[in-house]
């Protein structure tokens, strides 16, 4: 499991005066950066091995400003060539939204999805989610 | 059906190059407001009926700076108190993505999940995706 | 002048229920692409000619969701390499907002600033804000 | 002086490969939670008493992803009931930007700026930058 700890900002409020809906991406995405390295150790922008083919957010309850929030990562899905991403969403002891993300391991020589490397898959193995 | 169509902004790319995937939610909350205004004809926020169950995005296509994108976006199930937006994000005569979006009517005045009106029904029913 | 016309989304709200300040710069961005093209028609984003040196936004009225805004953008100073956007937020016939930016014409090659050619300073002059 | 260390986000790149300068005021807001605190030590959202008259940025270097950034905050001019507020944005030892906010102490009941009480005087001038 990867963790990520961080407050919420107060732009990414909405006038509803909770967290908006639309920021969950972009914090589970973040969460996700470890992930990315284990791909691509140096993040090098020009060889990206990794596409996102979907993800799905569920909202359990409101997020608030004002207390901190955890991101909880784990691996739910260890294809072939793709896998899927479990994440929580913590705030006050709770679960506040949890979401599933797919990622495609991806070849930029050939521009096709492309089998992940066993050194790869037994990291991402020991962030697996056991259910 | 209804129709929102606009340009990629220039700080909604990300380092790869494309759109990032973290905007599309935003993309479509916007285009939902017609549907919101159904509910909530004044956009008033103290008594805002609707509550964010979950979502979900496929990602088919990579998105580009520089060329319009259109939000189409139906009902694409409608049950007693929730219900299911269907949209699609079409740029250079392609669907890029798709999402579905799952609502709740919510009354504040007794914190629960409310039917939805029979006039709320009919006008969403004209924009039912027929499957 | 340029005039860039669109509606505010939901997300760009904050939890005092008016629009983000934190979102006008991304408005502005936007509202300067077509001087962004001016230097750099194909937006090639590998030879990028543009650096932006600072930029500062006075707000003088709150800016709310369910009016559509309007930007409106000249050029305000055009010096050998380097030139200042005037750029105006109209919402409901009012200014709400206004802006300054500087940006700097650059060359990738020699990675220094470069004077701006002769084309390019007649179309910005043609946008010129008389003051 | 107020300190806040992160990681810069994935999403918060552009397609020119560096940090969007649309993110930092985002950044910078964040930063000054603590002087929101000073007015309004519950953050309440209903009774805000303070409004933001304008911002400047200056962006002195580009700022990467993979490094984390620390934004330093002082108080920079302390007037009746309006102040500035100074930041820097520093990553890999070097400041990278630059920033001044003036904002104005502000009575929702009477609807006009209000002079800023000798108790929050005292906390925000042990945060003065000397210059």
């Amino acid at each position: 499991m990867f963790t990520d700890t961080f407050d919420v900002r107060f732009y990414e409020t909405d006038a509803l005066k909770h967290v908006s809906n639309t920021v969950l991406v972009g914090w589970f995405e973040s969460a996700r950066i470890p992930i990315f390295k284990v791909f691509n150790p140096t993040l090098d922008l020009d060889n990206w091995p990794l596409i996102l083919a979907s993800y799905k957010v569920d909202f359990l309850q409101q997020i608030y400003l004002g207390y901190p929030v955890t991101v909880k990562t784990w691996i739910s899905r260890l294809g072939n060539s793709s896998f899927d991403v479990y994440q929580e969403l913590h705030q006050q002891e709770e679960v506040k939204a949890s979401g599933i993300t797919t990622l495609v391991h991806f070849d930029y020589v050939s521009q096709k999805s492309a089998p992940i490397s066993e050194e790869v898959r037994a990291v991402l193995l020991s962030h697996l989610r056991e259910t």
